[in-house]
């Protein structure tokens, strides 16, 4: 049986802040406890799905659309969906648990600070986005807003990954036992 | 184990022609052997992910590249997609393909004739195609193109669903012992 079914694991946070590790590291754990899931990348969709879509606004809220529409597919067919987007803006986040369904949305806010995000600066985007070649960039040129009422908050500048999937781990089980 | 992982069943195929009825009965029967499995029904994904999307040929061609990306990443968290989609263009499907693999594709014809479809006609379309309410509509306004090389071909005005549904379990455990 697979006592984790029905649930989307959604990381918000600036570039850098570390969503894609945490979200790789709790599919192991996940995996590992014998737990289908499916991880749905913010930058891998953008190379399939989402590969129609620019950077715009209408177009990075279509592409959180997108993602919390293939979650919610996910969900159905018994798999745990792990989201990693930036997702910048609240009123996308509130569509996206509408689609997903407010029990099923698990919200976790990567609030690694954009000091750190920047030095990181993994893609080296932040730099592009300093001089100007990229526009509309979350951080520098737009605005993030901050989650209300995330059911979990990182900052992985303090924390180690494996803690804060640790912390997940038993948080989804908790949650899952509430439904 | 999941010894059937990894592939996606297309039925493509006219309106009223019987693909949701045999992706259903193919759900059902992989689902009693174990095989976790989800279908991606061309009806249900304008509800959703495709929702954005109308009936104009470019939109006819996202929404099976979107459905296409879709059955990859079932296929990928290691379930059998089960894809019913008019899908009426040669070079569609061939871009279906080209996205989840060759290998990975298993493409059904579901080959009733139009007349019967028509005399089917469960949601009204034909009727409403006829008289012009609805345009573009395949088999009456816009062309269906028949697979060069399906794996299977049906025709439900001749044959039992639950004839096709075995014979489709046969193909796709040979298919994948083949792999």
């Amino acid at each position: 049986m697979h006592p984790l079914h029905y649930m989307t694991i959604w990381f918000t946070g600036l570039s850098g802040a570390g969503k894609t590790t945490l979200a790789r590291s709790l599919e192991n754990a996940l995996l590992a406890s014998g737990q289908p899931c499916a991880i749905l990348d913010g930058d891998a969709l953008r190379l399939g799905l989402c590969k129609d879509l620019g950077f715009s606004s209408a177009d990075r809220s279509e592409n959180i659309r997108r993602a919390a529409e293939l979650a919610r597919l996910m969900n159905q067919a018994g798999l745990i969906a792990i989201v990693a987007l930036i997702s910048p803006l609240q009123e996308d986040r509130e569509r996206a648990r509408d689609i997903i369904g407010c029990d099923s949305l698990f919200e976790v806010h990567v609030a690694t600070p954009l000091a750190v995000c920047e030095a990181r600066d993994p893609k080296g985007l932040y730099q592009r986005a300093r001089t100007g070649e990229l526009a509309n960039f979350t951080g520098i040129s737009a605005r993030y807003e901050v989650p209300a009422h995330p059911q979990l908050v990182f900052d992985t500048s303090t924390m180690k990954v494996e803690d804060c999937v640790d912390a997940l781990m038993r948080s989804i089980r908790i949650s899952h036992k509430r439904l």
